[in-house]
């Protein structure tokens, strides 16, 4: 007998039919004999809804108030899900964020967890039920409801675990595991058995969409086991996502091909080459609580020095203008944004004992005559911005370059 | 300077449009210098949507999880019409029921409250913000989300209202005042410029929708001053609710004409006439939470006697099995049921120093060839239950009999 964590995403759950599915699902587990905690999102479609319907009173949304409307959103589908199990006789009881006391810090919108209470969920496994929690969500020290940001729900079902100290964490998707990139771009792709949390991360972080970025680091820095699912397949081992350590002795070189198409660059050109630039650039985009991916800094000419990061494109209008604002005090020449980018990455942590992987990406992406805007590389990968243009075709010859394919 | 409660309805946060109109209804309040909380409903069509899509998945929906659902419609409302304040520029904040801590029992999808926490509204109004607060709803001791039952959000406009001792408690309806009776049957009825809370809470009980009786219990228990208004009219003062002291010398003999068609009437038949009956009767329906109104006892022939009560048509199948389950231990002759009736009734403060109201009302009904079937009393009101498809014309006729048209 285990304790399960499984966390079912908004497509999962986006009809009354699929929420029955997944209670029959919950069902086999339970007569099994394990423990199980649910996690689930909002229908799909519906936190969507709730966004348009603030924006018709509010074109910025006050971040407080936004929390508290998008949060009913998975509030709708722990009842739901509660009522499906009660209906085919089992024992199930919702949770709310708050109820369940996921305190959060009070960055409304994009919160972070700080702890969870484990007391109510025990003593309700205890008593054989099911316990449905609403992913996303969470209360800060005052009481006013919080949302983690996007994809939130992962988090939260990784944290529940830890927390709980379960046996495995399941991540039911509408994919059914991690592929060595996007199949809707590469037919080709491959499936992965299993995955080390450190790949996981860069391929989150580069925008691979199976799993939310900090519930891998979640999962990593509390040791949870992971295991990404699909809740449309009945059987299937899906994508283990594994401590080095317990990983093949030979890792391939790369793992898989990631790309991201949400972010967008902002350059900051002219600026005096001084000590502290970086921080007069970087720190009020900071205080807005945007967060800043990719930043390369040129060498330039005359102490003038040209200055570009990337932040999500939600962000952009928002950085873009607080730079602008600023322009005259960084005595910038110029301040310019550019959307139409995408940033293609590969990802393995065989890289590190391999040269010639930085190489073979550059000289890949030349020949098919795709210009490299910024490159950013950390110890298990390379990324690349490009032109939006070009995405899909870099990532289909990047992939065949590194024998990615499958063999059928 | 005041401190006014106000409470808008469904209708009146209905939109987008709607809400942005409350906003600015309220902003006014504010320029004349007044602390203003604000209680809302769930826009209109939401609750029965959420209702409808947890009977696809529950034909009897588990009332902890209702509960969960339904107070969503609620929880989006608090937030537009907080962001629609921010709009315009006036300091808001939102609070769901469990925030602001309305306290209540634990008896699902119909809770009472038990207290109200008014320390974070008052702090919040010192600090010059509009505190606006989800009606309908609270929370019990154990955390658990609760529903106050139909209408419930009035009764949260009072209960704030007292707990924060406001000066007046604004309900906002679409209707722009209490009539002699409903318009919509009697074009001639009139609007009263001020009822007596204890005809209030009699044309409540017996149908009135213009405010849910528990708030005009509740009003009178903490002499909370009340005043019905239409929140689409901009001018106009409604009608006051007031206590009986402050009223006229001269009371109006009848004040108005209730009517309800949401009863239905059960008869148990041939019950042995013997002490405890009537309790072995409604115990059981009382254990099941199930309001009873009007109580008939009719002397029986040879030992045996008629028992006949309404309840609430939503509760009528679930009253009806539970009676038919124990007629066998009743020694019940029969267990009966008739969905087509309806309640209409005389009231008036006035009645007390009149007699022959009643043989009026008898009178009236008969001429009309209208059969009465059961009869009940009070100090200031008469009720009768007749065929449903009388209705109408039993209102007209009544009216017109006590001369309540308006003079136009």
């Amino acid at each position: 007998m285990s304790l399960i964590v499984q966390k079912y995403g908004g497509t999962s759950v986006g009809s009354p039919e699929r929420i029955r599915n997944v209670a029959r699902r919950i069902a086999k587990f339970r007569e099994k004999g394990h423990d199980i905690v649910v996690v689930v999102s909002a229908m799909s479609g519906e936190t969507n809804r709730l966004i348009a319907l603030a924006r018709e009173i509010q074109q910025q949304p006050d971040p407080r108030e936004l929390d508290v409307m998008v949060s009913t959103g998975e509030q709708v589908t722990i009842a739901l899900l509660s009522m499906a199990l009660k209906e085919i006789g089992i024992k199930a009881k919702s949770y709310t964020g708050a109820q369940v006391r996921v305190l959060t810090d009070s960055a409304f919108t994009k919160a972070r967890i700080v702890s969870i209470d484990e007391g109510k969920m025990r003593a309700d496994l205890d008593s054989g039920h099911v316990v449905v929690v609403a992913g996303f969500q969470g209360v800060d020290n005052d009481g006013n409801i919080t949302t983690l940001g996007r994809g939130g729900s992962d988090t939260t079902g990784v944290a529940l675990a830890a927390a709980l100290k379960a046996d495995e964490c399941q991540i039911y998707t509408d994919v059914d595991g991690v592929y060595t990139t996007d199949p809707r771009i590469e037919p080709r792709a491959r499936k992965l058995k299993s995955v080390t949390f450190e790949e996981m991360l860069e391929m989150a972080s580069l925008g691979s969409k199976v799993l939310q970025i900090r519930s891998v680091e979640f999962a990593g820095k509390y040791k949870v086991k992971l295991r990404v699912l699909s809740s449309f397949e009945e059987e299937g081992e899906g994508t283990l996502i594994t401590f080095e350590e317990e990983g093949q002795m030979e890792q391939p070189i790369i793992s898989g091909i990631a790309f991201n198409r949400d972010e967008a660059k902002i350059t900051v050109r002219g600026v005096p080459d001084k000590p502290g630039i970086a921080y007069q650039i970087l720190g009020p985009v900071a205080d807005a609580n945007i967060e800043v991916d990719m930043i390369i800094q040129n060498i330039g000419e005359g102490g003038a020095t040209d200055f570009s990061f990337t932040v999500h494109k939600n962000d952009f209008e928002k950085a873009l203008s607080i730079l602008k604002g600023i322009q005259p005090h960084l005595e910038a020449k110029d301040v310019m944004g550019d959307q139409s980018i995408a940033k293609v990455s590969v990802v393995g942590v065989g890289m590190r004992s391999h040269v010639g992987v930085a190489s073979q990406m550059f000289r890949t992406l030349a020949e098919e005559g795709i210009n490299i805007q910024m490159i950013s590389t950390s110890e298990i990968k390379i990324s690349v911005v490009i032109d939006e243009k070009y995405l899909e075709l870099a990532v289909r010859v990047l992939h065949k370059a590194f024998q990615l394919e499958s063999q059928v």
